[in-house]
């Protein structure tokens, strides 16, 4: 697709996209191989609106199959992909979740589970004890099924297709636990949307590397300061359409990021969640 | 680098590749965009060995910011990366965990944080509520930072550097945090050794399609059955070259996957993590 165009174009791309999600840049060698990938890592989007185009089982399966070769927590190997192929399964999980539309309309629907069952039961197979029923189980899993989205992600982007990852499934684990026949000590992650995008999608500016990017030691200072002007950068280029919750919180002025995520968790969210993963058979002690 | 390879050979290329980790693999049809990437994916494997040769400043940052681009939950950027560019600091870490010489000879060492820090921060900020102090804050930023170590992952792969991630590091995550001035719920979830490979690394087989990819329903018949196809097939191209603890297992006349997952798992591991995660400050209920 992109034969044609020089690595010095690739580059300039990847600057671009860098600079539009950070505010600075990074200057990119055009020598590097790999830079076609690191422009589509760069650019990552959301997709929510889909062609009315399915999406092959075949590819879905190879691209299922990538993510399954993605790195894994000692090899455990502990998450696993559930592609809902039943659309009256697809819909029942989009009823579950109000204001996703795109739930419902995605031509393919995936669910990233977290496994922490196998490991146990290899365990009882080879006649072993298993004295690791604890926190590390239950973090090695979820990190494990992460992964495995977040690979999965970049093989679809790689073939031109567009995610939506939905974690809003865990606002409702039991019944998407119930819909899907999970085991004991298998949860979901997160359901993911894919298919062809109907439109191009806009990057999400990024807090600043100075925040998120530290050197020997954790840098602490100047927070304030700095989500003050990541507020302000990314109003610039992707303003919020809409005020949360006015009723409650009034309209500001200046509405920034740092306003929308303290109103989005300034109400009790998944306070559930715990006694499900728990009720699931996981400790986390 | 690879501009002269016709798009049916790279297509050949994921084929054997996936047939090689799966048992099984997945036709590829040549005319799809983004094989060379595709390929990337399925031939992960993991590099421990590296070149005397440094990687320079610029192009970790360049990986980082492209890493830091992955998708977050809810945009709420729960991760962070601390490049660990002091070498006694890289050293004081490698002699935290026995067995991995390659920690202390990478050439650069990084580490992926998941943040539960800086959400409750803003809402302090705002001067807003955060009745959220529970499991799904932890989980979050656990799954953020997973996904941006695997595309960190997936964009070092593309530049040609190796990579081998070092969950070890929650052996001791006290002495860690201290190292690296992390803050209050900012725990590490693994570091990473990067560098120019010095051998071409082997893939790991993995467990079969038909226990990690479900289709409507989780499918749990058979486990037992399908495990032991996969220690055989593993067995054949990737065998063990050494037994664990047989002063306490003896040997075994085979000695498979599941056999070295179990044995591993049967010694205590990390149990004091859970201790360490609440005493940082997160809570999990």
């Amino acid at each position: 697709m992109q034969e044609h165009i020089t690595p010095e174009r690739t580059g300039k791309i990847i600057e671009d996209a860098l600079a539009e999600r950070f505010g600075v840049t990074c200057p990119v060698d055009p020598a590097l191989p790999g830079l076609e990938e690191l422009a589509c890592i760069a650019r990552h989007c959301v997709h929510r609106r889909f062609l009315p185009r399915p999406v092959d089982p075949w590819l879905l399966r190879l691209l299922c199959a990538c993510a399954l070769s993605a790195p894994s927590k000692s090899d455990l190997q502990q998450a696993d992909i559930l592609v809902v192929r039943d659309k009256a399964k697809q819909s029942a999980i989009a009823a579950l979740i109000e204001d996703m539309p795109w739930i419902a309309q995605a031509p393919a629907f995936l669910m990233f589970l977290a496994n922490g069952a196998r490991l146990p039961q290899i365990a009882a197979m080879r006649d072993k004890p298993f004295p690791n029923d604890h926190l590390d189980l239950f973090f090695n899993a979820v990190a494990d099924s992460a992964i495995v989205l977040a690979t999965f992600m970049r093989a679809a982007a790689a073939v031109g297709l567009g995610c939506c990852p939905i974690s809003a499934v865990r606002d409702s684990p039991e019944a998407v636990s119930e819909l899907l026949d999970l085991p004991e000590r298998v949860i979901p992650l997160a359901g993911l949307c894919v298919g062809w995008p109907a439109e191009p999608s806009r990057m999400t500016p990024r807090l600043g590397l100075d925040v998120t990017l530290h050197e020997d030691s954790y840098r602490k200072a100047e927070l304030a300061q700095q989500i003050e002007t990541y507020d302000r950068r990314r109003d610039a280029t992707r303003p919020y359409a809409r005020q949360r919750s006015p009723e409650r919180w009034g309209r500001a002025a200046f509405y920034g990021w740092s306003e929308d995520k303290a109103r989005q968790y300034s109400e009790p969210l998944r306070a559930a969640f715990g006694r499900y993963v728990r009720a699931k058979g996981f400790r986390l002690d």
